[in-house]
């Protein structure tokens, strides 16, 4: 059933306004008739199954029919901190890490960071990545639509590191950790923790085109990162985040297995 | 280092011989001298690491200073078998996976599936693909090209099946298997083998947009194949392989933990 992320002023205790593009999308590309129903979330706590009773000069009405459970967010909260990558490579890591199921997203700058960072199209360009967010939550049936920061400096990443319980920072070390050495623990300890004490937060740090330099990966393991390698085969940038968050959701239970 | 897939025949005892793009980017892109090194594949048992000796009228002629131990590759063969995706998408599919290691790809035909099949175009669109996947190879460091085959229609598909040890067939059942139900036992049972048993063959089977019929659904597990939901988060078709793919290389000791 069609999904969409409405904010949360717009519910009342029995019903649900729809507005602008999404109004659009209920009426013109879904042709909905009065008595239709879709999913409505505030993307936070509350997800609900409302009924169209009316539709005018691009609002939609909707009656609330039913609470529904939230069962599409992960038990492990992961945030993808990716430096910013070329051209629109970082629309894919959004999108992708979306459906993935990933928490929020934290662009940064580090020393080989390729790209201009202009701070005037920040704004528009952070306004573009929150819709391919929203989307692709709405898409992938998710209840919450993950957060897009604004971009760090490096320093900035550093200080904001011990906020995890677990900080995969993918730089391939001569004998160093793999991403299954460092995330198996961390998911058995998980596991033996009681239901309440079992959320978590993770943050995957990625590097830009040509890598952290050897001193950024010496900062970020002072600060408590574990450098971790994803495999024999060298992934391009805006692969990396998506592959290991897809192992972390699976190591984590949230493909079955448990 | 950079490194070059070269067809088999430009190889001699202790020279090979590049031509076409490939040598224009030695040339051209990376303005190599005479003395600089690099490493070419034949694609399949052979990597040299090896020295320009000469740079004429778009040839380069190496000499090979010694012949490499392949340590990129995956133990398990891992096809993927895509219902073909609207868009580029068959082309992300294939960039994706041939970094995460695939063996190969079947482009397939199914029920729902949007695009409009056209055999004219078929050799230039596997063409492309061929590119794409060799570029991929090339950039993640692999020693093979994975092979993309011709599309088959559902038919052949079904009657291909037969020669995979594992078949992952993404879909979403009610209260049916998840990915890690299915491919943690195959994993464990694969590590009790010994070392020369430990070869298998996989297949990743993803629908179109819409998704497999019911019918299909039930052909295939006929045929010996797993229904495996990725989830509870309803991934794009796009992303379904490459997560599924990376899963298995993560559970299969590609990503260290064993």
């Amino acid at each position: 059933m069609q999904r969409y992320f409405v904010p949360a002023e717009q519910f009342s205790e029995q019903q649900v306004i729809i507005t602008g593009e999404d109004a659009r999308h209920i009426i013109r590309v879904m042709r909905s008739q009065e008595g239709d129903e879709f999913i409505a979330c505030d993307g936070k706590q509350l997800d609900v199954l409302a009924e169209i009773i009316n539709m005018d000069e691009g609002i939609v009405t909707a009656r609330i029919v039913e609470r529904l459970e939230q069962l599409s967010e992960a038990r492990v909260q992961v945030t993808i901190a990716q430096s910013l990558p070329k051209g629109d490579k970082m629309e894919t890591v959004i999108q992708k890490c979306t459906e993935l199921g990933a928490a929020s997203f934290v662009p940064f700058l580090s020393k080989r960071t390729v790209v201009q960072y202009d701070a005037r199209k920040e704004e528009k360009r952070l306004q573009r990545w929150s819709k391919i967010a929203k989307e692709a939550a709405e898409q992938s049936h998710r209840s919450r639509v993950p957060q897009i920061e604004h971009a760090l400096t490096w320093k900035q990443l550093l200080a904001s590191l011990e906020a995890y319980d677990l900080i995969c920072f993918c730089y391939e070390k001569e004998n160093g950790h793999q991403l299954r050495d460092v995330v198996q623990p961390f998911a058995r300890e998980l596991n033996e923790r009681t239901a309440q004490e079992q959320s978590a937060r993770v943050l995957i740090v990625v590097g830009p085109e040509g890598g952290f330099t050897e001193q950024e990966v010496e900062e970020a393991e002072g600060r408590g990162a574990t450098s971790t390698g994803l495999g024999r085969r060298i992934l391009r940038t805006e692969t990396a985040a998506m592959t290991a968050l897809a192992c972390i959701m699976y190591e984590t239970g949230e493909m079955g297995g448990m």
